[in-house]
């Protein structure tokens, strides 16, 4: 079967209470790519964090985390667009990757495009309610197709992300309109916890994903579990020739211990070979997906 | 098996050139309810249009038609709360409702909440294009949560509508909280041809929606296949337990001819029929739901 690639989700909105290894600063970050590197992963999924664990979505931070991480390790590099809710216009969500294009060396591989809107409201399962109430998470078919413009005009590699089968469904149009280039680069984002936004963290949640993907076309499909433990479906999923996309960003993991995570990409290693499959080099990532390979700051606008 | 709930969708947004019997004006919408209740129909949904075919939300509109209604006819009501896509506000959105309470024999039945949000723009198959890029049905938390507040003040009973998991599961999260009251009766919006918004209109589908309804909760489910063929699940529909919501409102139906809404209820009704279903009348549709029965103007504020 074909290797496996393993993204390295370090962050997201993930607190240092939550696991004291979650990476905030750019040193953090840097560190970790290096170390989820060594372990196998090829692809590294980050989002820029102050040291008091807020957001920061300024494009200074990506450039100093991209040029940081291009000048230690080839990892190929998936940032955020920054936070999900809000009303910002395509033009400014989009700014940060601008800004990331203006110089050689700070260029991303990917940039992500979630295919279509949901409520991302947070859940208290313990006290069954809400703890916020007015999040939906809007991608307009226009900001996505503005989104798909640009990244196809840097070159870039998109990322695109289903939380539903409306959003497969949009995908597979915009597969049919001929804006997403094949091979299609697909996250099927689960959601467990204080998440109700996409499938449960199940077999049957990613198996009503799977069987949506958009069919005859050339897709490569990889899982996330957001707020839950995707160690419950990485066998599933391994054999079911899917790839991984894991990390503290996602989840604590305390069943555990208190990971980092490169613990966490070691185990996804250790398993996918006991079940038949290699991590894939970046090399190879670069390959299976279709893309040119970078790093060490080769990458320019 | 339980009798079967037939709900006659009558208009939506569908054009008299889709099929010139869409009723759209009162008359033609009162005209059309008694047909479809004396065909076996036990519930009523439709849209207030005006003649030239444009929607018509204002709520002298509804008052008029539920009020025409309920002088010829005990079918139970349940009006739209008006275009789907847009910013009004909760209090704006639900405004129709709280007029048609104020006098006896115009309150409705029921009162939808679409459980979630979800894009919605209109997809041309021919060309393989959007025809709209700007439609996201948003329905935050706060905003379901404000509509659940006055449709259970009200007594009326909530028609809650999934497009998609995402949906299932803030529904099954708001019965949780304890605000959609037992039994709740969900619809399954599958959609087809010219809308991708929801799960295909197939058996895979229909099953991918059917597995995550809340466990251990007393439901009762219906099927709408907006803008696709509800006769080619109606027969899965039926074996499995559930009941059927169908109509011009969202297909032309030109398979069979030129036929009209009531023609389209003695379909169900035959085929429920041959399968070994009756058809439930309004009372007795009133006790599977469990909701009080009204018609002939005994509904008050």
């Amino acid at each position: 079967m074909d290797k496996i690639i393993i993204e390295a989700r370090i962050n997201e909105l993930a607190s240092k209470d939550d696991n004291s290894n979650v990476p905030l600063v750019p040193e953090e970050i840097i560190a970790d790519s290096v170390a989820c590197y060594n372990e196998g992963a090829s692809v590294l999924h980050y989002h820029g964090r102050n040291s008091d664990g807020t957001p920061n979505n300024s494009p200074e931070i990506y450039k100093e985390v991209n040029s940081g991480i291009r000048n230690v390790c080839p990892i190929l590099l998936h940032p955020s667009l920054g936070y999900i809710a809000n009303d910002a216009s395509a033009e400014e969500r989009f700014f940060a990757i601008e800004e990331m294009m203006k110089k050689p060396g700070t260029a991303p591989d990917f940039a992500p495009m979630d295919v279509g809107s949901v409520n991302v409201d947070w859940w208290d399962p313990k006290s069954n309610r809400y703890t916020t109430t007015d999040l939906i998470y809007k991608n307009s078919t226009e900001t996505l197709m503005y989104f798909a413009d640009r990244i196809n005009h840097y070159g870039l590699k998109q990322y695109l992300v289903t939380w539903n089968v409306s959003f497969t469904r949009q995908l597979e149009a915009f597969m049919k309109m001929g804006i997403v280039p094949e091979p299609a680069y697909i996250c099927i984002c689960l959601t467990d916890g204080i998440c109700l936004s996409g499938h449960p963290g199940t077999p049957e949640g990613l198996s009503a994903q799977i069987q949506f993907m958009p069919k005859n076309r050339d897709i490569i499909w990889t899982v996330v579990n957001y707020k839950g433990n995707l160690f419950k479906l990485t066998e599933m999923i391994i054999n079911a020739g899917g790839h991984v996309s894991i990390g503290l960003g996602d989840y604590h993991f305390k069943e555990y211990g208190i990971l980092s995570n490169a613990e966490i990409v070691a185990m996804v290693v250790k398993q996918a070979r006991d079940l038949g499959r290699e991590p894939a080099t970046v090399e190879e990532t670069c390959e299976i997906l279709g893309i040119e390979p970078t790093g060490n700051g080769s990458k320019q606008n």
